[in-house]
């Protein structure tokens, strides 16, 4: 069984969910846990929510990093916080991976530094899945590089192909530009000087790719910097939660709607399902030394528990080695 | 009445919708239209859709500008198409606006070249509007400038400003950054060197703004680049048709479902008559001499319809003469 370090205290509604997800995985046999952070929360969540938790373990830091903390000083105040011990369990090999729903810029930090880049890799990113009508397609890098080169796109596109063919099995997985337009002349500087890197690459590069064609699926890795993809990150999530806020609003004020409303639920639960990113669990940070998951700030017991399914199939399938390939 | 030229062969429905939407607009008194474009077709469209116009004008053009053609290539090779005809007319005064449909970085190129930029401003913007809970925000730019400066969005913030005052009536306008976090060091270099020319502008500048407040309408005016502008306008476009596809493939599954669907049909059609860009009509592209207005490529006659009525009204409130003051 591989071993998951668990960064208890990371998230909005840390320690409660993040506790109770963990120790239902490691409960299933999925993963043992280290459930790093402050003892008496975590026992005090054991007892309210009554799990009895099984392969785990808890280690103790007196600290932790806040959601909003500027991710520098954080790392450089917070050596004894849980996000902290939590990587440097996966770098001293007492961990396989590790799971935070932590401070991003922090995880990004803290993966940096303690578990260190991979060799030859310029910037680590992180993967976000997305379901559509075909199935999921990946898109990187999702935040963590605000500013980037076109190289940096390279690498993402080579790291996103890899883990798409070694963790999710696809074959030859086609890469697209995330970008406003499809012809090759389209976008900012730094798609173009993208494009023109990936042609000559041996990815099966596809060329540009607009959102709604992203959407269906007609891409498996879609590249983009960080800042762009954290946009589409937010305003996905934020065009969801509108439409689902003008829908209820709108559906109060009939009785027939009302009805109807209560007819489709089933249907948009399975969709909501779906999409929710709680069933996805995480985003792997890619390029660094070991396995780090980031889950979203907002995570629940079945976000985290399937970050910890995510972690462990990823040691398992020794995706770090895989990378460390890349460039050899 | 203001007159309005109307670009009768640009978007994917001409030049039937675009006729059809221009000659309702006339025949209602909302302005008197100079349909430019193939004067046959023209006719044709009146024949076949059964139109009895009023208050226009044609302007024969020999060609147009098809959608997907490079915008440098095209405005050099065809000065006898309808959208550069369209604006030599707002340039020579023969028109108090245009409307077109067609290739947007054809429209750029004609608006700069043609109209030309108002004095002191560096890059003109696309304005889109945003409907929200508390009613409409605009966001610039939306596409008219793939890579930008800090000064470029300053500029956009002060357009934005006065558009919203003068044509929207909204006193004092709140002004944020389109932006990954809402903390001030957030984001990338664009947006932190625009964060401090912001602060020290006299615009009512309330920080960085994320996706999600953006579209609970905490501000009424988002500036971006036009890259990531663009990017924010796909995605959603492309979220709310992935949600819609994925909706009906889940009802066609269950017979209660169906029967929701229908109770539901009403709510849904408000709230797509809500979102409907046909509402909105057009993005009006901010600091070139001449008023001009950018239909979606997919518009229809109620699109046009409406980007007429915002010719007429941005004309009517004169528009150019406030942003020529902007600089001085």
């Amino acid at each position: 069984m591989y071993t998951i370090a668990v960064d208890a205290m990371g998230g909005d509604r840390a320690p409660k969910e993040i506790v109770a997800g963990a120790v239902t995985a490691s409960g299933e046999g999925i993963a043992k846990v280290i459930l790093v952070g402050d003892e008496n929360k975590i026992k005090q969540v054991f007892e309210q929510e009554k799990l009895e938790p099984k392969n785990y373990d808890i280690l103790h830091a007196e600290e932790y990093i806040t959601m909003d903390e500027n991710p520098t000083a954080a790392l450089k105040n917070k050596k004894d916080s849980s996000m902290v011990k939590a990587a440097q369990l996966v770098k001293d090999g007492k961990a396989d991976g590790m799971v935070s729903a932590g401070n991003t810029g922090a995880l990004m930090q803290a993966a940096l530094f303690i578990l260190g880049r991979i060799e030859g890799i310029k910037r680590p990113a992180i993967i976000t899945f997305w379901p559509n009508v075909k199935g999921v397609s990946m898109m990187l890098d999702s935040g963590a590089n605000a500013d980037c080169k076109p190289e940096y796109l390279l690498q993402f596109a080579q790291m996103g192909s890899i883990y798409a063919e070694k963790i999710l099995g696809v074959k030859n997985p086609k890469v697209g530009i995330l970008n406003i337009g499809s012809e090759p002349m389209k976008g900012n500087e730094l798609v173009k000087e993208t494009y023109s890197l990936l042609k000559e690459s041996n990815l099966n590069f596809v060329g540009n790719t607009e959102m709604r064609s992203f959407f269906l699926g007609d891409v498996d890795i879609g590249v983009c910097d960080g800042f762009v993809g954290n946009m589409i990150l937010k305003t996905s999530e934020a065009v969801a939660e509108y439409l689902e806020k003008t829908l209820k609003a709108e559906v109060k004020k009939s009785f027939t709607a009302i009805l109807g409303a209560l007819l489709l639920k089933p249907s948009i639960m399975k969709i909501r399902k779906h999409l929710d990113h709680a069933e996805r669990g995480g985003a792997p940070l890619l390029g660094v030394k070991g396995v780090c998951i980031k889950s979203h700030g907002r995570a629940n017991a079945r976000t985290i528990y399937n970050a910890v399914k995510i972690a462990a199939k990823a040691s398992e399938n020794k995706i770090i080695e895989c990378m460390e390939s890349m460039n050899k």
